[in-house]
């Protein structure tokens, strides 16, 4: 049984993709096969089921079945599952299931709907009376939910639910959201939140110079998220941001809104990991010169690497 | 077996909602009376698991007990079930499901994501590929998707895709696009479309008048939908709209967006429709002062309605 | 000199179109007939350059013409001038321009962006401190301006910009806002604030009966909204509530967002109001069905009020 | 006089900043360097009045005052005009003042509102009807915007409007996009249209690389999008996007929406092009950790240039 996740997490938590095979079923084999390559590169944990895991297309049924696999795979690795759902009934199953499993926490982002701060936090409370002692992660990912969330209220919900122990963190731009986070712990009494990185990780040495604790995005690369972290946790920042510069070139290319899963998947497939690159439908497809031009970002990738 | 819609439907297909128990389980009785109570009215057909009946927050195994239940209950009564959700496949799981059982036709709308023109009709195009000679409903209703639709798309995706038989109509403000879809029905070669017309029925007598073939929605009074189409079928437009101002304060209250499910909810309940008022979380529900407010409008609506 | 307005204000502040000519010059011979109408209609004041008075459109040469034209016919009727725009700078001079001309106070919408609760409050102090003084209104109108803020904000800038004396509530739904706010305000130390209602008064008795004073918007039939205010500060809720359902059906049809400017000058035109129904582009306008359409519910609506 | 755009224009417009004074004012002493700046970096052209030149917060009289200066200092510089606003009227008084003065065209974003695909047509037509002979751009920035238009919608305006001879590219994600209007262009029959590439450049090469013709933004680096264009236009692809690279970490970071603009004012003035690097209120400001860390990025990709 693996260790919950706490207000002091740090690290590198990547975001599984959901591999299909051509017919659309699950390719457990590719799932298998991509767990082992996080694994093989040292990331701190796996989330699954999240947005860029297509866990919105997936039946309960096959959610279930990507926990159980997941976990089996994984040893005493940590896994964080995406709960987000419209009903809190749905929710809570979900969560439940999961925690049973091993998992060290489940993540949630605000319902849709308008962005009243009192709406959001009403539905906060909710979730955690649903799910009592369950570690909570807030993914904070506005570009997607269409639900804007100030520092004050993050910071709120993360003093009036302790089991609300990290914050996803994408929103964009969203750089001063985690200074202001950051200062209001330290002129406050209470205990100061986890802070994982999205995005892509986008802004990932800035985010860490700010105080961020590491990372929780898929990028296609997750050596680049893990290498960096590393590397800032050992004080060693502008070796940290030469590296990981040699990214931001495809980086950006995958951070593409919508668009981005197909080129992550495929570059996924091209290093081996999975072994078909569809998304579910209605889900984003490359053409043959979406293709042609991610090969040349990845080529690119590499020469950069290679002279560094 | 029931027959399917067809491009020449007409009447009132009321829109049911999902009673649930105060534990949050199906309430399968109150639905059976809900049922009971919309055949009493005279209704042309029932509508199952759209919006208003919370079907994102069921599961799958909720929503085909749904189905199966009303199913059985209805005998020739025609049923449409709404299928919509993140991904196809689950999208058409539930609707080859529900035609084996003999619904009537299957309703659809937009995916989210940015209302691109071209993404709207290629998603189209999949779900009629995907479920071919199933009849498709589209639900036009951008105040709730965010995808708002031009009447000449309307159009075209009534010409290309043969089984796109009906529109719900419920674009806000929405009566010159009925003309529209008209004006271009008349001058062009294709077939028309059907029209039922949703928002609680607010605009009913003018979308009638404008050429839609009657009501999809779920008003708490079905018989004001069902006798004001009746009379507009007979030429007596100015009865039919005589009689159905007398419901449109209270019908104002209920079309509320978000908070007007738990109207509704608490009408039927006081009408002895349903035996709980709760909706699944999250969701809205009324207050002493609301419900209070709701009294005070049914008991007008009931004076009104005596003084006619 | 009128005077300001103040936390207490009560009454209908009607909100006045902008006529044009056919030639799409500012028509001052019809603005100066409406006025004397609102007058003669009883109205306790009047605001100016609102959303619907299509103050985006006008230069700001117009908007000063505009207030100077209005405030000359209107003696001591106080006048509020709508003042939101993109630059703080701008608004400040406009609101200076009016103040000085003697205007009771200035309204103001939260500025577009992103709905976070503490961009919006950040706003609202910059406007307070460059119009030291200056009454301000708080515009609260999400399904045009994007930006829904809770009931618990409204309240805090309340207490904290002393000069922010009033709401004009128009969120929708928005009755359960303005039962928060008076309870907030009973629980509390801090003053309360006015509340004037907007949305055509689609809520009005509701909306009255909640502890709003009263309306501020557009309807093209004023006296609707007089009576109704008066009569309910006379404790007479039936009646008014009666009377006020006479027009509902017209009401809701001059609702409808964007549409709904056309619809409302068109009966200003038709009521002897206003010599042309012209919008500025880009703006609606009426076809000869629409037109009809809306003959007959002015018919109707003087039928309904005759059978009183 | 110089030349007006054409259906060929190729380069690099650069979008100018608005450089205001401590006092808000703008400094047209700053405007002048800046505009210096520009030529003597090998720009193409100039656009002014953009976005984020902050062409809302100015009055009428600053917009012409902003169009004297920088023709007077241009000389034979092709300089095109941000005209988009609420009002047509406005826009074409603003349009005409501007080609009296010899702009080389004027550029419009689709006017708020919902998305829909005639709407949007219509008010193009509306537009190019208002403004005859005129050479219009339009902007396609749905991120700002709220409009998506689809690539065929581009493609008929382009058909139908023969004055609208280019398009501001900035959609996200938008490289599809490019790729489908020129494969529209080579199978019809009617002319191509300009493509110049906004979002800061943000994926510059790969536009090129599918079509584009240039750049039309204000990174505050322009001379990194000239040489780009140059070196692509010579057939040095790589070449081009191993320069292009060194400039993408703080290009990232320029280009955080809203934020972005502080940011790119901030380079601007420590590159001594602009004496003040306020932003009218309400806009985004720097703290101390926003400068340093633009420090930080300004001084790193220094090294990377001296490096390559």
């Amino acid at each position: 049984m693996t260790q919950t996740i706490t207000r002091n997490t740090r690290g590198v938590y990547v975001i599984s993709a959901t591999p299909f095979k051509e017919d659309g079923t699950i390719d457990m084999g590719s799932l298998d096969r991509l767990t082992d390559f996080f694994i093989e590169k040292n990331v701190t944990g796996i989330t699954i089921l999240g947005m860029m895991g297509e866990a919105d297309k997936l039946t309960p049924e096959e959610s279930r079945a990507v926990i159980d696999r997941v976990i089996a795979r994984c040893g005493n690795l940590p896994v964080i599952v995406g709960v987000s759902g419209s009903g809190l009934r749905n929710l809570a199953d979900l969560s439940r299931y999961a925690m049973d499993k091993g998992v060290a926490g489940v993540m949630v982002t605000p319902n849709r709907g308008p962005a009243y701060d009192d709406r959001v936090e009403s539905y906060f409370h909710a979730v955690a009376k649903a799910l009592p002692d369950v570690p909570l992660i807030l993914q904070d990912f506005p570009l997607s939910t269409g639900v804007p969330l100030s520092a004050r209220l993050i910071r709120r919900l993360s003093l009036d639910i302790p089991q609300l122990v990290m914050l996803k963190h994408e929103d964009w731009p969203g750089l001063t959201k985690i200074t202001a986070i950051r200062d209001m712990e330290k002129q406050g009494d209470g205990p100061r939140m986890s802070i994982l990185c999205g995005n892509g990780g986008l802004y990932l040495p800035q985010e860490l110079a700010r105080g961020a604790d590491g990372a929780m995005t898929g990028f296609a690369y997750p050596e680049a998220l893990v290498r960096t972290v590393e590397l800032f946790q050992q004080g060693k920042q502008d070796e940290a941001e030469d590296f990981f510069d040699a990214y931001i070139p495809i980086l950006r290319h995958e951070q593409q809104p919508g668009f981005g899963l197909a080129v992550r998947k495929y570059v996924l497939k091209q290093r081996g990991m999975i072994a078909c690159e569809e998304t579910r439908a209605p889900g984003p497809r490359l053409s043959v010169v979406d293709r042609a031009e991610v090969d040349r970002l990845m080529h690119r990738t590499q020469l950069r690497l290679e002279a560094l």
